[in-house]
């Protein structure tokens, strides 16, 4: 199969949506962020990206927590929302009327409609040359109690949305379950070792 | 909207379904990662946890160099495979019948069947408690002719993987488009700022 070199490219696929939340100035705000995924296991962690100009860098630096925050796919014009405008002109809680709650750190923002809430202390700060990657301890997860099925979360329920990067830029939802993992690779008919 | 708490938790949904690489006491070796993401816009970087020990540590930290390869579905009982056993004990290469190439900078494995490979520089190494986070800039990357669609990736062909974590462990295809990014949120029809 023929390659083709594209340069330097933040080619990944899927990416998560994440809206990141902290207090800017004593007021809560949320942010789009596409750029992040999970750290290290245990304890559990989690990286964003978040470009110094983010009026959301500042609440992040200045109180050293964020919040990580799941929307289902019935979010996405708010999602979308936070991505385009900034928090420096707009209360956008108000605007895409999100009740928000606060957990046990006290002063990292969460948002109700979200169905998984992810609340975070910065352990590590990347200072790289567009972004600061943030490394958050997650110190506690809030799940909506409609997106459990027997007490766990059920990604059915939580609805998520990836987003697939340009020339696409789209957000789609999950599709079919082709497989369970730690299990359909032991079916693998491996060929001879040499 | 009642929320309930799990304690800490590494739920983000959806997870990307990397094989990551690197050569290992000088032969290829891939692992299955869903935990990592972009960490810098520009240049591009992005961040891959590994648990200290795998096999393929190792190797990311002798070359100094690895490589993230994004599979699509019809791989995905290699994938599996590769999460499940160590290449200590086997030849993932010739277990899962990949075909390995090298790129601009010469040491980092890549997989013709997947449709898109990054080659990466380890540019920083934050050591947490069970995993590394290397966050890695993106110096090449590489998609396979049959993925494009007028020059461009295309995610239709590209077929990628979601994995979503337990207690589902499953993998998903991407579904339904149900927005544009940066454009859906423009009708937002926003409550009066205060």
């Amino acid at each position: 199969m023929a390659k083709v070199r594209m340069g330097a490219q933040p080619l990944i696929y899927p990416m998560p949506v994440f809206l990141v939340g902290a207090n800017v100035a004593g007021r809560p705000n949320f942010l789009a962020v596409a750029w992040g995924g999970i750290a290290n296991g245990e304890p559990p962690m989690v990286s964003v990206a978040v470009r110094y100009q983010r009026y959301t860098h500042n609440g992040i630096k200045q109180n050293g927590t964020f919040s990580v925050n799941i929307p289902s796919a019935d979010l996405v014009r708010e999602v979308d929302y936070c991505g385009l405008v900034s928090g420096a002109g707009v209360d956008k809680v108000t605007a895409c009327n999100f009740d928000v709650f606060y957990g046990k750190l006290g002063n990292v923002p969460l948002i109700e409609q979200c169905p998984v809430n992810l609340e975070c202390r910065v352990v590590h700060t990347l200072d790289l040359d567009s972004h600061s990657l943030f490394v958050g301890r997650i110190e506690e997860t809030h799940i909506s109690e409609d997106c459990l099925t027997e007490g766990k979360p059920d990604v059915g329920k939580i609805k998520p949305l990836a987003y697939v990067t340009s020339p696409a830029s789209q957000y789609q939802v999950l599709g079919e379950v082709i497989a369970r993992a730690f299990s359909c690779g032991k079916g693998l008919q491996v060929r001879k070792q040499p």
